[in-house]
């Protein structure tokens, strides 16, 4: 039984895992106005594009159902809509967000009768976005065994495990069902500054599934793929443009020049729900900058002085010619991408 | 006036500026023990190649004057000996307390006399090497000048100004003296995980110079590369084999492959006391590991869990085909180096 970060509660409400505490604590946080998930979007509580997707789904439904299943039709869809566009536009450059929120309110849009009919199948909904994600995370976790090989080492950036999806991941998710098939896959993590969801996160479920890793400062992988210590660089994708251009966590365009300045293939593994056709190419991707004390004063504790200004984007573009391949749900794909 | 890390007290003794508590105090720590300096190397109170040589020097007359100078010719070398190879050891990858010691040494060999005799040398031989350390990191400044024009906009990694050497600095020294001349450059400071020596030192040494900078997470000197906002790489190094492979902090080699990547310059800044001639290569240079805490821990604040192994080379090796030039204070080198 893989661990899931979200849940609802009996009432309804949704349940969030805070992946700002871990590895240290493990609290779950109830979620039950859009305020509150507003806010466990913007301080990462909850994080990771296809994770992102569904707790949007599951927290419209958990903000909007008491009132809208009391209203008549027109003010549910109105609760609704509201919602949807305040979730749609909590953080900028994730599609699933966006995607998430599209189809919940189609659903709403599409079901007969009132508020309460209106709640019921959202809730639905969401169940079916995050039952779907489950079913996408196991497909591309098979797809990827293709590159896996016994005693394989794999670096990673940031956290694509189960903490970030609905399901067993997405690039962790490779590793880990290679893990559960007896393959002793070795992880390199990149510790991922400023936010360290490498350590705090990915070796917290490396170690859980006892999977054998390494945590590194992100700037010495250059060293280990110098040296012949990585095999395959496998990573998350928060956007993929129609050209194949990634947009994921900051230091993955790094990770993917120095793979191919060694020679290491580089894979992008991400949900067809995380490709937007609408998006020609990166240099159309809004890039989300975030709060200099992520920098400044990591964990809360000042490094650099005060009146230093920061450069903190929470997401980098690599070019498509960097990528090797990209594994999906349907398979390992190339650019140009079918609809 | 530039900043001096390390100072003579009237007594004799060692007084050092303690690096690891900037930039939020600065504390000055007194070093009469010999313990006391290894505790100060190893725990990087004093940092940086050229300032590990003057404190090696300084810290060896600190450390044995009052019982060298007491004793006869033999049982004072006997003293300078014992110090001289605790302190040879003390870190493995720069070079710099290695000369600094054998020089000390040969000081002490070749003066007649007794301790008293001898320890009055080796205060002389260590104020020499300080004021040849500020000569030579002068003149790098003026060849680096070379590089430099208006608004220029550099990248740097870990802390090479005044706080890293003698005098005004190496890699820096080059962006200080040109903003003392008006060139109104910009610095993007990498932060330089795990122990933040660009947020921490660097970041404090450009804001008291009044120098443009901005403070980042290594991994997103990418993003910055791309997107062709950085005109020149320049970095310090720790060790400089006779082929032109250079030993410098964990994260420099990464560095040079996206400078390469991303057809930006990278000079790698140096004195020529940090050259190996007996070095051939950059595969014989010893490169220390570092306490896992650094990485798990940052502040003393966990983010890894408890039993995740991590890896924390305290450098790295850059080849010298990525190296465009080496700025010394003999002008600005290609290999092969003449002894």
């Amino acid at each position: 039984m893989h661990l899931h970060p979200f849940a609802w509660t009996p009432a309804g409400t949704l349940l969030i895992l805070d992946q700002t505490l871990l590895p240290t604590q493990e609290r779950w946080r109830e979620i039950h106005s859009l305020e509150a998930l507003l806010e466990a979007f913007g301080s990462l509580r909850v994080r990771g594009a296809p994770a992102l997707g569904i707790t949007a789904a599951m927290g419209l439904v958990a903000v909007v159902r008491e009132r809208a299943a009391a209203a008549p039709r027109a003010g549910a869809l109105a609760l609704v809509e509201e919602a949807a566009e305040a979730i749609a536009l909590a953080r900028p450059t994730a599609v699933n967000l966006r995607w998430a929120v599209d189809r919940m309110r189609r659903r709403a849009a599409g079901t007969a009768g009132e508020g309460d009919a209106i709640v019921a199948a959202l809730r639905q909904e969401a169940d079916a976005i995050w039952a779907e994600d489950q079913a996408t995370c196991a497909a591309i976790a098979e797809h990827g065994q293709a590159l896996m090989r016994p005693g394989i080492r794999v670096l990673t950036h940031c956290n694509t495990g189960a903490l970030a999806t609905g399901g067993i991941g997405t690039a962790l998710g490779i590793v880990l069902r290679a893990g559960e098939r007896g393959l002793d896959p070795e992880v390199w993590v990149d510790e991922t500054r400023p936010l360290f969801q490498g350590s705090r996160l990915t070796a917290w479920e490396l170690l859980r599934a006892g999977v054998r890793h390494t945590v590194l400062p992100d700037a010495a992988a250059a060293a280990l793929l110098a040296d012949g210590k990585v095999d395959l660089v496998l990573v998350g994708a928060d956007r993929v443009a129609r050209n194949g251009d990634v947009a994921n966590k900051v230091g993955t365009l790094g990770v993917a020049a120095l793979a191919r300045h060694f020679g290491v293939p580089f894979y992008s593994v991400a949900p067809t729900s995380s490709f937007d056709p609408a998006c020609p190419d990166g240099s159309r991707i809004t890039i989300e900058h975030r709060d200099a004390a992520e920098v400044a004063a990591p964990s809360g504790v000042r490094v650099a002085p005060e009146g230093s200004p920061v450069y903190n984007p929470a997401f980098d573009v690599t070019p498509a010619a960097l990528v090797t391949g990209y594994v999906t749900e349907r398979g390992i794909l190339h650019p140009p991408f079918e609809d």
